[in-house]
């Protein structure tokens, strides 16, 4: 893969889920901001601080798996001077799979614009629940305070 | 509960754990950006879009819920003019509740400057798994991509 400018928080979403897809190291180390300041949450996971940490997270995510189909669609942004906020839909899922294949996952993207163009500072990704979807609203939320009764 | 001058990201965030801890849907609402831009998910939820829908799940939430205990500490931000996003731990649990029986969440918070302060307008809150706290990274990930073998 070519080198990429990363003129805008666009095109450097569109570079990071082509990195995902392609299941490429190098291209998504390009792409993040280096050093402290990268955070990562992996849809499950825990938080992951720097750029260290969140590119070894990757290199096991991609460890001998198939490329994957990923799709992504921006649902809303916010944006400031040089930082940039985006709410995606993510659908993931093997090669070659149809739409029921792939896995539902709502992200927060943040971008930072440096001397480098617009760098990925934060991806904090998760699964909804399938209840959820069926407009059950804040379940979770609500066993916490279930508990309390 | 008077109302707090939102002078600053923390002085916001610092008051919407204590709406949440006194399930003060009132407290809550002055303290989110009013509108269509407000976004929240839950842990396990899907993306809410616009104050009300972010208010409704808040109201169904604290509905019947005795008083929990909320705790939240600043992990991280990055901030740019007029936004500002932090990385937050939440512990979470039933009033009087000891350390083991509170849940950790991770939560995204986004402020933004406004003419009457700083507001919320994101909350994105994940249940980090028990495995991903032992070291087991990405997991979720890892899953997603295993299947593609």
């Amino acid at each position: 893969m070519t080198d990429t400018p990363l003129e805008s928080p666009e095109a450097t979403e569109t570079a990071f889920y082509r990195a995902f897809a392609a299941t490429d190291l190098a291209a998504m180390a390009r792409l993040w901001l280096s050093g402290e300041e990268a955070r990562c949450i992996h849809p499950g996971g825990d938080l992951l601080a720097g750029a260290t940490a969140v590119l070894e997270s990757w290199r096991q995510i991609f460890a001998g798996a198939a490329a994957p189909t990923v799709r992504h669609r921006l649902l809303h942004s916010t944006a400031a001077a040089h930082l940039s906020i985006h709410l995606v839909e993510e659908r993931i899922g093997r090669a070659n799979a149809d739409v029921e294949g792939l896995t539902r996952v709502i992200a927060t993207n943040v971008y930072r614009e440096t001397a480098n163009g617009w760098r990925m500072v934060l991806h904090h990704a998760t699964l909804p629940l399938e209840e959820e979807r069926k407009g059950h609203l804040a379940a979770s939320r609500k066993e916490a305070t279930r508990r309390l009764h």
